[in-house]
């Protein structure tokens, strides 16, 4: 019944993940622990293991999608999906109270990078490798719609996925609020905010990047205490997520330096 | 006889480049003065169509492959290579010569980013939009070993391939040394060097970016005036070439503001 293999197909959401199909596999991935990003269940099914499959959901504020047996058929690798299909994290996500501790324990005021809604598994790879070099202390990810720590993730992290947190969180503009009672800052990238370089990036502090399309959300934005801006001279519309990131995380280094 | 398609293929120097197949479609192409970025041709062809295909590679300075019958039929997209079969430029190149003049007509120090050997065209792309948005005035890149200008590199370049010149030299130790008799002074990326926020990064400048596997190259490195190194305090080797090239730029970008 168990029936657990690596995905090789060219969806986005589906790349690389480790899926796990049927219900008794599922239920026992639950219970062992393991981390799922989002689950596929057949619409319409009430049985008694699908509902344990809901209830286990519901616990781990894991992301549903309720689908046709057509869509799962699809999605599946192994043809016995029974109703049931979990894409589960190739990595364990950890708690935002670990970021905190790893500060904490190294004597440094917090430095955090959180992400609204990257979309592409290998800028969230580079990010989290810019965090471990910049010497944040971890990665803070919203829980829906954006992408998960996925094998992709974990080869363009270049190892750092190994030493560097990433905590997944259901709702990041509250995540910022309950972090502004433990003395952070919150910055986030906007094109209309005030040129990185003039701001003070000093003390603890939470960097806020966006996706490449839409940048950082208006409810989050509206929580950050400061807008920065990177320079644009150019004729294009904004630099790459990743590149975005390290640009910021590094002012912060500088001025951490300085 | 003209036969010219887009290839589609999962080999990394053909991704998405334009091939030109047959020996008059690639006598045209050289004629009408498009650049090819590498050429194959059949190993003892010694017949007069393909000498005049040699000796316009000769000319252009196009790395020629000989290869077996075999590896042209499976490079081949139409099955009629006749012996021939041309990698294009999805762009056209530009001279080392027109970056500097768009530094004269700006009335700005030049500043040129030369990459040694990035062989990943997501980088390359990555690296030409921030070339563009960091305000430098071109890209320089080798002949041979490197990434061309695919249409992945354009696609990842988010436009800036149509506002960034890009040249491509044979020898880039002889570039700089060329470039340093119009007043460039060079400063290479390297985990070595000094820290890049103690070096004095003003004043018409070339910044050397190496590939993600080996830096950049020893003899390159020897005709650099300086050697920057990027803070990094995790547990990982590096950052991702894109991101440091990203972190470099942006610090030429600060000290030219301040």
């Amino acid at each position: 019944m168990q029936a657990v293999r690596r995905a090789e197909r060219k969806e986005p959401m589906e790349t690389e993940s480790l899926t796990i199909e049927g219900r008794n596999a599922v239920i026992e991935a639950y219970r062992s622990g393991r981390t799922i990003d989002k689950l596929y269940i057949l619409e319409n099914c009430h049985d008694g293991p699908v509902m344990t499959v809901k209830r286990e959901a519901k616990k781990q504020n894991t992301p549903v999608k309720y689908v046709t047996k057509e869509r799962l058929d699809q999605l599946s690798q192994t043809g016995k999906h029974q109703g049931v299909i979990a894409c589960a994290a190739a990595y364990a996500y950890a708690e935002v109270e670990e970021i905190l501790s790893r500060a904490r324990e190294a004597g440094e005021p917090p430095f955090i990078i959180l992400l609204d809604n990257i979309e592409d598994p290998h800028n969230l790879g580079a990010i989290i490798r810019t965090a471990n070099l910049a010497g944040a202390h971890g990665v803070i990810i919203p829980r829906n719609r954006a992408v998960g720590l996925t094998a992709t993730v974990a080869r363009t992290s270049a190892g750092a996925l190994n030493y560097t947190p990433v905590a997944r969180v259901t709702n990041l503009g509250r995540t910022i609020e309950d972090l502004k009672k433990e003395g952070l800052w919150f910055v986030c990238a906007d094109m209309e905010g005030t040129v990185l370089y003039d701001l003070d990036l000093r003390g603890p502090i939470g960097l806020v990047i966006g996706s490449e399309g839409e940048g950082v959300g208006r409810m989050v934005r509206e929580k950050c205490d400061f807008a920065a801006s990177i320079p644009m001279k150019g004729k294009i519309d904004s630099l790459n997520a990743s590149v975005a990131a390290g640009v910021l995380a590094y002012e912060i280094v500088r001025q951490r330096m300085g």
